[in-house]
This record gives structure tokens, C-alpha cells and sequence, in this order.
């Protein structure tokens, strides 16, 4: 399936409609396989012991797959998680960014599933797993 | 099994070890069937549309688990989600708290399972549903 | 919303339409909060140690969703299961039936989500949860 | 890591301790980077439309999860499924057999989490992925 927005225009749109996430997460690679998306962790991502939180790891992962989505139906805000399982699996290295890369499994006319493996940068094994489904509205 | 932390003290262990979300998320009510809490909603947790974004429920419902455990084991900083599946059901009202509503279903030696619910306040239906593994360190 | 199958026109129903699992598998009540399914346990349902096995679990949880959306809609075969999500927290006891308890917790035009709590017959503590997204064919 | 039974000990093991499942799910190959493992079609599986029915694709994602596990740690019939998330994205096709691909992700003490992806055999798209966590019992 083709790819209709790049990693630049989907860090635009990211920057337009979710002002609130953008300085944090970003977009680093679309390509036909896969969809990679950066964390830039900083202080209010911590928690005790300088590992990052789970809802911040939770938004990099929903992030990531929201825009593989986007990456081949453009930029349709409303499509929204319907559910989400994550595996937290090991405690991320600190003073590291987190790197989440997302797989889509399947993209229907009605709902999307996708994969994301989140790593702490460089290293060789996952901190966490999610797979989501997406809703997507009609269109008009 | 007895309550060992009640709201205040929960409130009060949050303030300390979690400074960065002990602002906008406080438990509400502790008693041997449930653990309540609230997100006070603000411009952070807000996204196109005036909905409430995925990430700041989930960090709901992770903290009102996280005090259900230590409700009942006492002040255990280093209990860690392991799993967590989440489904969105309805759209949050805008302009409105989330309270979400836990129940613990196993407090096991090394695992504890709850499910927590949330609701917009006043709201009869629910917003989110979430069900959540913690691993418990073993004792020193 | 209004009862449009109850159990007896549900078990009509599954013996018709699956008559491989309607053997063992039955609705005993549809109620407006919830609908309650059993498991008759036999030989092919156990494990080592005279556990019931997961897909045996898996399974009454699938089909006490599944009538719990039909006892809502009427006799739609083709409504499919989406995502489940499951936690196994106690082993069930040897030699008794397994209980399944299903609330609704939504009912969309094109999704359903529901929960159902298994448990011992008999049994005061869930042996497993379960959450399910089931998808509901448009209406033709 | 090292890989201490092969698909045939999985094999001999299976007959010996699970006969009821033994003669439709078998391991196909054991290698380090993936565990596959065949469900066997037949009309005990089956659902109107010919679909090859939830729970059988359950128990084949369950199955090979356990062989990936004992693949690594040898013989330990008590690790038992703690959690499993499934998401079912497309319909089986008629006539052909399940082929599932099992990735194990982290094999700790206590714990051990994998994603097993299930295709008709032949296909390119998975029709159902799952992720399982098992909880493992302490060495003797």
C-alpha cells in the first residue's frame, strides 16, 4: 500500500494538532514496513529509580501507531484507540530516548490493528510491547 | 484482607514519591471493595475536540491499581505493571473529571490482577475499561 | 435495552448454529445486568493435574459474550470476535463446572465490548477475567 | 540462548502429557529466533462459513507460546498462561491448515512474555495475533 504522508509531514501535522505532545515525540522514519517513532525523555517522563514511565511509553507507542496509520490514509484526526494491550517487559536504561517501532497488521475499511516494539535507544532487546486497534471514521 | 494504606496516606505517598503527577490525580476513597480516584482534567490531558487523551487515562487507571495494591501490602514503591489492556469506549465529557474505580481481583505472592473503570463525573456509562498485572518485589 | 433472546431461545440457538461446542456449553440466565453461561467439565476440557484447560476457558468466555450481545440484538451468527484480552488468576478447582458471569459495557452500531468473570462453580473468588471486543455485521 | 528441546522432544513430550490436543497441534521447527508450530484443520475447529473458530486459534497461539518456552528451559509441564491478549484481524481461509510463528520476547525467572502470529497456511497476511505471558515455577 502506498505511503501517503512522510515522517516530515506527519511531525507537521503532529505539530499543528497536538501541540502538547510534539516537542517530545517524533517522527523519525516511514517506510513501507515499518513506522519509527523517538521519545526524547526528560524529567517528567521519570519516575523513582530514573526509569520512564508507563504512561509515557503509553503515548509512544499510541503515538507511533496512530501515524503509521496516518502514513497511508493521511491526515484523518478522529481516528481513535478502541483498545490497547502492552507488555512492560524490562526497566528502560536511564538518561536513554525510547524508540518505538510499529508494524501495521492489518488496515481495514473500518478498523486498523498494529504492533509496536519499544526500545531504549541502542539496545538489543524490547522494554516494552503494544498492539492497538484504531477506529476509522468514515469517510465523508 | 486489611486495608493497611487509607486515602490520605495514599495522597501523602504520592506526593512524595511521584512529585510530577500528585497534582492533577488523587485518590478519592479507599474501602475493602474498591479503590477510587480522580483525574482532575486540565489543558495538558485535553485533545482536538475536547476529549481527553488516551495516555492521561491510562495513567489513571495505572495509578488508581497502583494504590489499590499498596492499599492492601503498604508503601511498596517497586511494584511495576507488567501487562495492561485497555479498551475505550465512549468519548469523555468535556469539561468534566475522570474518576475511575478499581477492584482488586488477585493479590497473589509475586503477581496482583485488578480491573479499574472509569467514568466522566456524574457520567452513568463508562468512559475506559482497563485490566492490569503488577509484579510485587519479593520482601527483603 | 430491551431482552430480545433469553437463555432458552439462546440454547436453541447454539445448538443450531454450533453443535460441536453446544454440548457443553449452556446459558443458564439473561438477566437486564448480566448474562451467566456454564461449562460442563469432561475429560477433553482438563490438563495435567486435573486443571480445566485455557481454551476451554477462552472458549466459555467467547461464547458468554457472544449470546450476552445476541440476548441484545437477536440471532446475528456472524458476529465476530475482535480482541480478548485474559487473565487466568487461580487454577480451577478439580471436578466442578466453570461459572461465567458477562456484563455488556457497551453496544455500538459496529462494535461490542464486554466482560465476563469465570469462576469455580460455587467458588467465591474469579479463577479468570476476560474482555472482548465482538464486531456486528451492518445491518442488511 | 540455548536450545534445549527440539521440535521432535516437543513432539514426544506433547503425546505423552497432552493426548487430547496432541493429534491436531503439532511443532514444526524449533529455531533460535522462532518456534512454529501446525493446527490440523478438521470439522471439530470449524464455524458456520468454514471458519476455523476462535478458540481453536487460541489454544494453537497457547500451544506454541508453551513450546517456545520449553524449547529454551526443558520440560517444566507447570508453566501456565498468566495472560494472553488476541487480536483475530482476518478470516481463516477454508481448507487450510493454521501455521503459527511464536517469537519469544523475554524468558525471565518468574516470568516469560512472547507474540505468536498465526497465518492460513500459505497466506501472507496473519489472520490473528497473540501475545501470551507465562508464569514459570521456581526450579526445585
Amino acid at each position: 500500500m502506498q505511503i501517503v504522508m512522510d515522517a516530515e509531514a506527519l511531525n507537521v501535522f503532529l505539530a499543528r494538532e497536538f501541540p502538547q505532545v510534539a516537542g517530545s515525540y517524533r517522527v523519525e522514519r516511514v517506510d513501507p514496513q515499518s513506522v519509527t517513532a523517538r521519545l526524547t525523555v526528560d524529567e517528567a517522563n521519570l519516575r523513582p529509580g530514573g526509569t520512564v514511565s508507563g504512561p509515557s511509553m503509553f503515548a509512544l507507542a499510541d503515538l507511533v501507531v496512530y501515524c503509521a496509520i496516518l502514513s497511508r490514509i493521511g491526515p484523518v484526526a478522529l481516528a481513535v484507540t478502541t483498545n490497547a494491550s502492552i507488555d512492560f517487559m524490562r526497566k528502560p536504561e536511564a538518561g536513554r530516548d525510547l524508540i518505538a517501532e510499529c508494524r501495521l497488521l492489518k488496515l481495514g475499511r473500518v478498523l486498523a490493528v498494529a504492533e509496536a516494539m519499544i526500545f531504549s535507544e541502542g539496545g538489543a532487546e524490547p522494554v516494552a510491547r503494544c498492539s492497538m486497534t484504531y477506529s476509522i471514521p468514515p469517510k465523508r
